[in-house]
């Protein structure tokens, strides 16, 4: 979204902080317990209203917490350094100084002023301000449309009741989909596309014109890989970046650039395919959808229950179940999922490192 | 939600985690480069499909990864340590051992373990663990219903272009909008009510038989804050739990059970209203949810560029920014907003502590 400023200072009127009397401060100076100061009370201060008084020396008006400052005051007393002395006249038994009570007209915004800064999703607060300031609508960036293919022989969609043998369902586009929404996305389901490069390419071109982004979960097989990579090769230039990343799971993850939209080919193990999403995936929806400052993941340091191996120039994402400031890597097939569910967050073994020993302290980001 | 368990075994047949040869692994015991084994290669499976061949002795079947594994096979062994000797037979290099290159047919879930626990927002991988097992629809809790008013004769909708002197657009209600979405609720606007008990009460005591909760930004004057308390006691048993919480800001917070609906009435400053609705009244709308296991919240640590004063007893939430691993307190009365605007998160300096000194390390929650 495009930067939004304050179209009039905020909260707009002198305000009073407290239940009190609004006062000029140089009548309180010098009062105390043992020696009073007496004001005459001219009026009262309703909420939402105009005052219909103002402030003279020698004279209060009272005021309740948030109304409009009447003329001539500078400073609102908190009621309970007053009493009544005599009907119409207060005792003041603490000095107040200018300023003492009371919210500035352009305290909380200047006229002018940022009040939500362009490239971060609108926080809670941010939306109360913007209420405040009267603006109920803001031009923000289009939601990046991402096209989801599955590709495979075997793979069949999460309703089929019964799989033949060798069939599987698609786990992947569903969980691709929740990730894209978090990202900012707006996911649209491409469908199950068979093992043939021909038939991929020709979805992979009707999606061209109706994406931002299109993500492929690619067969699993280094023949079906194949047949990902000759249909991304076709779809138009500059065409694939590259193919295979030093990362553990994610090896066979290949980005392409075809025509001006960004083309992410997942490796065809599910695991691996989420894991590969959140690292590149998901802030590449962000990029596309203008959103520069993303809100941070959740992260907790713990201590590795186990050694963990890798080896240098690879990237490894090691799932982890946390207990008592522990991180215990849960280990197993990229083609198991049950391995993310497991999980309560992940460790990333950087490429310098050949891996880290038991003890380490480490950043776990969680899952949610 | 639920707990949700596997109607079938996952993946539900023994499948080949790579391409290669389906064997029978005592078949490639002891051979190596130079004393390589020989098979004849008897078929081959095809993705998606039932195999249509065994493997038996001193035979081997084609397989690519994600194939269902044939009959008599107990290992697959990697086409990079293979190569075609002749038409029909293949040189085997590396022993493999019973299991290698196989998922058995229940590793990623066995027929009847919980997928998903009851009292956690699905996750990404929890969608995909679902499709994988063919549940497209689970049960959930329903969203609680909570409704918000506003209070005070000052406060109008955010949507008025001009304000009178005196008003002030509701920012309040936009805001806890937000959060009540965030804690899985379904929020409802109960509008503006005015500084006046009895139509208050009548307000609220519609909004009981649809609401799960109830809360109310108060108006801040202690005159408002009364009418609150009077409105929220005629509601019903067994009424007002507290009223005035040992939090800065936040004071004076309201806590009612009106005939079985939580009802909480929040400072009439937006600032202190949001603090305390992120402290009570999210945890609140999420277990009327039944998210017992809520997401973590996004923390990272920093040492404190100030000291912080506080009082013994109260709890103290001090907004911050961050700024190369410091936590710069943003101070400022309740009444801005722009404190919250302006933090990227907060800190709390809890009750037993005097206030936080210069540099110590803090936990900072993130504003997301």
């Amino acid at each position: 979204m495009t930067p939004v400023t304050a179209p009039h200072p905020l909260p707009g009127f002198p305000r009073s902080t407290v239940d009190g009397y609004a006062v000029r401060a140089a009548d309180t100076y010098g009062v105390s317990d043992g020696l009073p100061g007496y004001l005459e009370v001219a009026g009262a201060v309703r909420m939402g209203a105009e005052p219909g008084v103002a402030v003279g020396p020698g004279t209060a008006v009272s005021m309740p917490t948030g109304g409009v400052l009447p003329p001539g005051a500078d400073a609102v007393i908190m009621v309970e350094y007053t009493q009544e002395a005599m009907p119409g006249t207060i005792e003041v038994t603490r000095p107040v100084a200018p300023g003492d009570g009371i919210v500035r007209a352009d305290e909380d915004a200047a006229a002018g002023a940022e009040l939500v800064p362009a490239g971060r999703p609108l926080r809670a607060q941010d939306l109360g301000m913007l209420a405040a300031a009267g603006i109920t609508a803001v031009t923000v960036h289009a939601r990046p449309r991402v096209t989801v293919f599955s590709t495979g022989d075997e793979v069949v969609p999460p309703d089929t009741p019964r799989l033949r043998p060798g069939q599987v369902r698609d786990a992947t586009a569903s969980a691709l989909a929740a990730l894209i929404t978090e990202a900012g996305g707006d996911p649209a389901q491409g469908g199950i596309i068979r093992d043939d490069a021909g038939a991929l390419e020709a979805a992979l071109r009707a999606a061209l014109h109706t994406s931002d982004v299109i993500v492929i979960s690619a067969g699993s097989s280094v023949g079906a890989r194949d047949e990902t990579a000759t249909a991304v090769s076709r779809l138009g230039a500059p065409g694939i970046w590259c193919h295979g990343l030093a990362i553990r799971p994610g090896k066979p993850t290949l980005l392409a650039d075809c025509a001006g939209v960004p083309v992410i080919g997942l490796p065809g193990n599910p695991r691996s395919a989420l894991v590969v999403f959140r690292l590149i995936g998901m802030p590449l929806v962000r990029q596309v959808g203008g959103c520069t400052r993303p809100p941070a993941e959740p992260v907790v340091r713990a201590r590795l229950e186990r050694d963990l191996a890798s080896a240098t120039g690879r990237l490894d994402v090691v799932q982890v179940r946390l207990h008592d400031g522990l991180a215990a890597p849960v280990f197993g097939l990229s083609a198991l999922l049950s391995i993310l569910t497991a999980a309560d967050g992940y460790v990333i073994v950087p490429e310098e490192a050949t891996g880290l020993d038991r003890g380490t302290e480490v950043d776990v980001t969680l899952y949610r």
